[in-house]
């Protein structure tokens, strides 16, 4: 690819064009597109491979503090990826390289070396893990459910965890990283599908179907988790943390990861009306932001490649193919529809 | 007292005669005597001076699993207490001594050895602190204020800490301890009396008055608050603390030490809607009870009893004076018309 002609290249992108009330819409969106240029003295340009669409970017979309800015109107929108250098001018990268960085919806992106660190850019190692593996446990999905998991989370052998969305991608790492750890390890997840491969192909002692019928959770963390729960790696809030909230032991750990059954809720968040089990049970609820482990993912990504590579992990990615399937392919999160982490082909590697 | 005639005594009691829906009523109570018995072998008899009433024990009331065990109907109202030991078979405990124990609504207590430690018989030492002391800021709610201050909230000098319920027992001394660690205090509290009192006696920083109006929590947190919420300490859930919520800093610890504004609800708890907010700011919600710190108890009796002494530390205590008034007095509690901590004096010192 050295000698692509950059200026041959279209670069397509989707921008927010508007705030979603409740699920995103195409009229949210506006497919633009830009001429592709040559990297600044110290720049490179990178070509997107694949794209991670993942349930906090409803969250971006919205107006409001949170802890990253919302992506502005108009402005290309947010998403991590995996590309590669096809034109740089930086010491650093080399055309060809493999990296991982804040790509944007989009097929290409120009960054001078003072954005570096800001897109979190960073070569990566194809040895290590696949390319959608690099989105998956390797990527942000699995820093979060890593961190989570072992720093607010805490786990010793013999403790039973639940996680919720256990079949997405932060939900298999947790999951399977708790299992290695030693837990008894119950699963969450939509329809028998998902809860057969999480316990056949992952190894979860047991997943819980939540739309197999009213009380199916409360039953099936009866029947699961008979000597309570210590650890609930929470992704979805809503009813299923309450209900599992009346199931928690002594000095239960609580990880509010996400929620996404409130991201596109019109009305007010539905707020954990059992929060009360954490007194009773002198219990703690905490919040976790990928972010702030930033300095120690290499040391996460050694273990998980480590453990992919002797067969104790699996990762599972639910792709869709093209750049201009990303509205549509983004909805599949928020009706349960993705099967895997979900990413977003935009190039063939 | 030594030559008190035991059978010439009536003891004045009242058991719970039936679960409450919302607020409890004289009809939940019996007024029921006793006559008073000789002590056991190892046994002791004690008198009740004055009577713990805590906003918990309208929990202990409901039925269903809690942190102890309910109050089962016909018992005895359980509450705690100080007292005098008025007869001994013991050779712990002496005629005069002054103890704290788990009394019950009722005038006297006779307890065998083997029930001494279950009912956390102690002896207690009034130059340390008054008999209402030893019920307020060196008893029960004055530990859960400090375990929960101290463990949970772990405060560092310039840290902004909000308590509500400031004026009563655990408000009172959550706010003066974290003042002697450099904390910066606002209290929440209802009525300007409560408001004035916290900040010109025990020397709070700000008090904001819930009842001055609507938005006047949110406002009052803008203003004294201006660099966010650190450690919020919870007694009153509901809409304060989702207010609160609204404006936590990274990393903040909420300690949820009870839901006043919850107890009597004839409807669902109502969870708090801004809990995602733990997980934009890192943040943690952790539950807290008092039993769990027993064998750390005189460390903290210690510790307060010198700032009392060296007046750094000040005490209220609203004493409504005859067991017959229990009923009335408890209901001080819930809606909010007690000023300091609840006590009821059963016997003159």
């Amino acid at each position: 690819m050295s000698d692509t002609v950059l200026s041959s290249l279209t670069n397509h992108q989707f921008r927010l064009a508007s705030r979603p009330v409740g699920l995103p819409t195409r009229d949210n969106w506006s497919a633009t597109t830009e001429a592709v240029a040559e990297p600044e003295d110290g720049g490179v340009v990178l070509q997107t491979l694949a794209l991670s669409l993942d349930p906090a970017m409803r969250g971006w979309m919205n107006e409001g503090r949170s802890y990253i800015p919302p992506v502005a109107i108009g402005e290309v929108m947010r998403a991590g990826g995996v590309g590669r250098v096809i034109a740089s001018k930086s010491p650093h990268f080399a055309v060809g390289d493999t990296v991982i960085a804040g790509f944007g919806v989009q097929q290409y992106l120009r960054l001078g070396a003072a954005e570096f660190k800001r897109s979190g850019l960073v070569k990566i190692d194809l040895r290590m893990g696949s390319l959608t593996q690099w989105l998956n446990v390797l990527g942000m999905p699995g820093m979060t459910g890593y961190f989570g998991l072992m720093d607010v989370g805490q786990p010793q052998a013999g403790e039973t965890l639940v996680v919720s969305g256990a079949a997405g991608a932060v939900g298999q790492t947790v999951g399977q990283v708790a299992k290695i750890k030693g837990c008894r390890v119950v699963g969450i997840a939509g329809g028998k599908a998902k809860c057969d491969w999480v316990v056949n192909e992952l190894g979860f002692d047991a997943c819980i179907d939540y739309k197999a019928g009213p009380g199916a959770v409360r039953e099936g963390l009866k029947e699961h988790c008979p000597k309570g729960v210590d650890i609930y790696f929470d992704n979805v809030g809503g009813e299923i943390l309450d209900t599992v909230l009346a199931r928690i032991n002594r000095k239960a750990r609580i990880i509010i990861c996400g929620a996404i059954s409130q991201y596109n809720a019109t009305t007010a968040v539905a707020g954990p009306k059992n929060y009360l089990s954490l007194l009773v049970n002198r219990a703690r609820m905490e919040g976790i932001v990928v972010f702030d482990y930033a300095d120690r993912y290499h040391l996460a990504v050694l273990e998980m490649a480590g453990y992919l590579k002797d067969g104790r992990m699996k990762s599972k990615e639910d792709i869709v193919e093209g750049i201009a399937h990303f509205p549509e392919a983004l909805l599949k999160l928020f009706n349960g529809e993705n099967f895997g982490k979900l990413v977003l082909q935009v190039a063939d590697e």
